[in-house]
């Protein structure tokens, strides 16, 4: 049987990025895309409890099926998961997205809340982002890594709750290097509100920003990623901080707490 | 000089919740508060990019100013940091939420999102959350527990790049035992959408669903919630899963990926 994948992404069903990794799914196996209506960047991890969803049929062919969803990249894989997908999906695969999911962006990126959703609910899965936010950004030199990761992980599986976040770099001489595994670099969005005043003298504050990363040595995804690799994350669904958890016991250290104290 | 907490929410600012946290926080310092105008569950760590935020003064006191916008409990962090603090605050709050934010839920959670927005950017952060979700939950019990840790954060500080997801839980006999620091219980949300029909004949699909956890052991923050107790995770900002690495490295050995054999 052929192996049955489940894609979607953030920057909706249309962008070219998804259209790349539809094809090359494809190539490998059958395909049921859901992924949103409309550009969904920055949602995270968000779901839509308070209304419904509405799911719109773009395309019906034997191996390859495509939805328009209107709620976030994670409604989606939960959505298609259960009325959509015939059996449980072999592999999870969003993006390719437009754009960095380096380094903090995981946090911020709906891309990755999906894969993140899928490794909660016991599937494997995978990210892949591309340096290039723009929507006519070069997807080719980024198939036969993207390829390569997606025969890997079909062969010899993932550990549990276990994602991969797939960042590819646009080196300068347009030569990838290979594939390192990375850790996840620590780093901030330095942010910066304009203040403005709209047409009826209220103001309104829009967002722009800078990256920064001080935290670019050997072993991380930044690293890679100058360096000319494609970086592979792998990610958690345990945000328990394990190696703080004695500190923080000693900040608040049980006979302190208990009850005839408080 | 009085510490300076800046407090946000995902259920919005007029709810218990956070009306609760104020008070509380006012007896210890300066609050400034921006929270959602409406409520905001399950956004997780969304941000909004592609439109401006807007901002509702609700009250400016010399030691209590509320705002409200009409962005994500992220946003907030990040607009009221820029624009509407003084300074750099002391102590970021969140909360209290109306419902557990516990084991996988702090992966959905606004609540959280803001938190852990707040400790990328260098503030320590603590959110609150009683496992109670209906709008006139009763926040009475929690309250000298919630003191007690802003009090002790004020005093002992955190580690950097840490922060608190505290969840408290309410008790058949309405006795809190105490307080224990854990790690987050593996658990899912199993879904199901139940498919409906409009008016006009076309479906749609709206989300419930019951929550699964088999990870309630000593240790866990499930186990300490069962057994009366304030559960407090130290959480993290790092995505990487450090204890798979070595594993994610031999699915990909590097030799094997060079890009002479790609």
């Amino acid at each position: 049987m052929r192996p049955l994948f489940l894609i979607t992404n953030d920057d909706g069903y249309q962008s070219k990025g998804i259209q790349t990794l539809v094809n090359i799914a494809n190539e490998l196996g059958d395909v049921i895309v859901m992924a949103p209506e409309r550009n969904s960047s920055g949602l995270a991890h968000s779901f839509t409890g308070s209304r419904p969803l509405r799911v719109y049929t773009v395309i019906e062919e034997n191996s390859r099926k495509i939805y328009a969803c209107d709620g976030t990249p994670v409604d989606c894989i939960k959505v298609c998961t259960e009325h959509f997908c015939p059996r449980k999906p072999d592999l999870v695969l969003s993006g390719i997205n437009h754009g960095s999911n380096s380094s903090i962006n995981v946090l911020y990126s709906g891309t990755m809340g999906a894969v993140i959703e899928a490794s909660v609910s016991g599937m494997q899965a995978i990210g892949f982002s591309l340096l290039d936010f723009r929507p006519d950004a070069d997807f080719g030199p980024s198939v036969p890594y993207v390829k390569k990761i997606i025969e890997t992980v079909l062969k010899k599986g993932l550990p549990q709750q276990v994602a991969l976040n797939v960042n590819i770099p646009v080196p300068d001489d347009g030569i990838i290097r290979g594939i390192k595994v990375c850790r996840q670099s620590h780093a901030r969005w330095l942010d910066s509100y304009e203040k403005r005043t709209d047409p009826h003298g209220r103001p309104y504050y829009w967002l722009s920003g800078r990256f920064e990363c001080n935290d670019d040595g050997e072993g991380t995804d930044q690293r890679a990623l100058l360096d000319g690799y494609v970086s592979i994350v792998p990610t958690t669904t345990d945000y328990t901080h394990f190696m703080q958890m004695q500190a923080v016991k000693d900040i608040f250290p049980e006979g302190d707490n208990n009850r005839h104290i408080i």
